[in-house]
C-alpha cells in the first residue's frame, strides 16, 4: 500500500500543475511548444488551448511568440512562467515530503507488518 | 489562489478515498448500499462494482450482507470496514492541514498582497 496523490493551483479551476510544469520546461529547452507539447504527446492544439486557460486563470503570460528569425520563430517562457516553475517545483518537493510523513504517521505500521 | 488536491491509498489502482470513505459512512447509517448509493448520485450497480474492486485492493471485505429478517435484508459495513474509514478519516484531516500549511509556507505571499 502506498499513498497516491495529485496536487495543483487553483484559481477557479486548474490554474498550474505537474503537467503545466512539465510541458513548460520542456519550452524552454527546445524553445517551441510544437516540440514540447509533441514530447509530451499532446497535440499542438491542445497545449494551446492549456496555455491560453492557464494564463487567464493564472492572470498573466506564460509564454511568448517569437516571430521569424534564423531559426523561424518559436516560444519561450516568459519570466513570470520561469520563476512560477521554480516556485511550483520547490512548492511540489515541500508537498510530497509531507504527505509521505503523513501517510507513515497514520499507515507506517501496516508496512512493519509487511503488508502490501 | 488556492491549493488544490487529491488524495487516495493505492495497491495497484485506487483501494480507498474519500468517495469510498462517504460511502461506507452512508452504508453505517442507511444500513444498505443501495439508499447510500442513491443519496451519493450513484447506481447500485456502479457502487457495487467499486466495492468489489477496494475489498479485492484491500485485501479484506467492506460490506456484509444481511439477507431477510423484518427489514428484509441489506448491507452492513464490516469491523475492518469501520476501522479502516475512521483511520482514513483522521489521516485526511492530517494531510489537508499539512497541505494547507506547505501551501500558506510557499504561495502565502500571494495572498498577502490581495493578489487572488
Amino acid at each position: 500500500m502506498k499513498v497516491g496523490y495529485k496536487i495543483w493551483l487553483d484559481n477557479h479551476g486548474k490554474a498550474f500543475g505537474d503537467g503545466p510544469c512539465e510541458l513548460l520546461r520542456r519550452v524552454e529547452k527546445r524553445m517551441s511548444l510544437h516540440q514540447a507539447a509533441n514530447q509530451m504527446g499532446m497535440s499542438y492544439s491542445k497545449a494551446w488551448r492549456l496555455i491560453q486557460t492557464l494564463e487567464e486563470r493564472l492572470g498573466f503570460a506564460l509564454l511568448e511568440r517569437k516571430v521569424g528569425g534564423p531559426s523561424g520563430g518559436g516560444s519561450q517562457v516568459t519570466s513570470r512562467g520561469k520563476a512560477l516553475t521554480s516556485h511550483y517545483e520547490r512548492f511540489r518537493k515541500d508537498v510530497e515530503k509531507n504527505i509521505e510523513k503523513v501517510y507513515h504517521k497514520h499507515f507506517g505500521f501496516a508496512e512493519k507488518k509487511g503488508r502490501k
